[in-house]
């Protein structure tokens, strides 16, 4: 288990492979952004995506579920307490097979709570030809390993 | 349905209300988000969070649907070109009543496709006690007017 002290800029993880079919994305969709491009392939043809579109909220959930699987492996579990940007270069579509690389671009401790330490991550999320659906910037907060020492047993 | 031209900054919308559940909460972070304080309540109550917490990409994703629900009513949808910022100061908790209130921030037309504008919109997901579970800073692709009138008959 990684904790602040062991993590440092440039650090790289990475996770997945996941693959999205048609009825992951109608489903996502009809239950959090029921919109024709997200649920009907073909009522998706004549819109802005041109076909089935995931919810780019269900790229940024799948996502996560690399982050959590992935070789990270952080103290305290994947707390997030913001997000400094998204951005969905192009659409997740039925049959792709997603992976997320992250890297550290920051670290720093946390003012009021010396015990812990906010990371922040960058999250590239690729599919299967290795085009970017998603790239994310993320502040983690990861618990610091003096303040795991000094817990009392 | 409203148009890039019908927007201004200072507009403002809401959406919601929406319950929920544990079974909700629990049902997400199975998919998404498996760590202990998303998946069950007894272990939860020892980690940072206290208690059974909604993972953050659950509260956007009910965010969005509240948005899609709400009295906006952009012409061509919600599509979100991406995010400037996400923030969780508190967790979405079983039972919670969620609602939302957006807000026009800014406007700009794209500068490759004239037909379309840029809209920033500044959400804010609150609970039953009004208190904020979820900041969020988002850019929505909407068509402009000028353009929908071009489409031939």
């Amino acid at each position: 288990m990684r904790y602040y002290e062991d993590l440092k800029v440039g650090d790289r993880f990475s996770g997945g492979p996941l693959t999205v079919t048609e009825d992951d994305i109608v489903g996502f969709a009809a239950r959090f952004d029921p919109q024709p491009f997200h649920l009907d392939a073909e009522a998706a043809k004549g819109t802005l995506f041109g076909g089935l579109a995931a919810s780019g909220w269900h790229t940024a959930s799948l996502t996560m579920r690399m982050i959590v699987g992935s070789d990270t492996e952080l103290a305290g579990g994947y707390i997030g307490v913001g997000v400094d940007s998204i951005a969905w270069p192009k659409p997740t579509r039925p049959g792709d097979r997603l992976r997320v690389e992250s890297e550290v671009v920051e670290l720093r401790l946390s003012g009021k709570r010396p015990d812990r330490g906010i990371v922040r991550i960058r999250t590239v999320t690729l599919n299967q030809a290795d085009e970017i659906v998603q790239t994310m910037v993320a502040n983690l907060l990861v618990p610091a390993r003096a303040a795991a020492a000094a817990v009392p047993a």
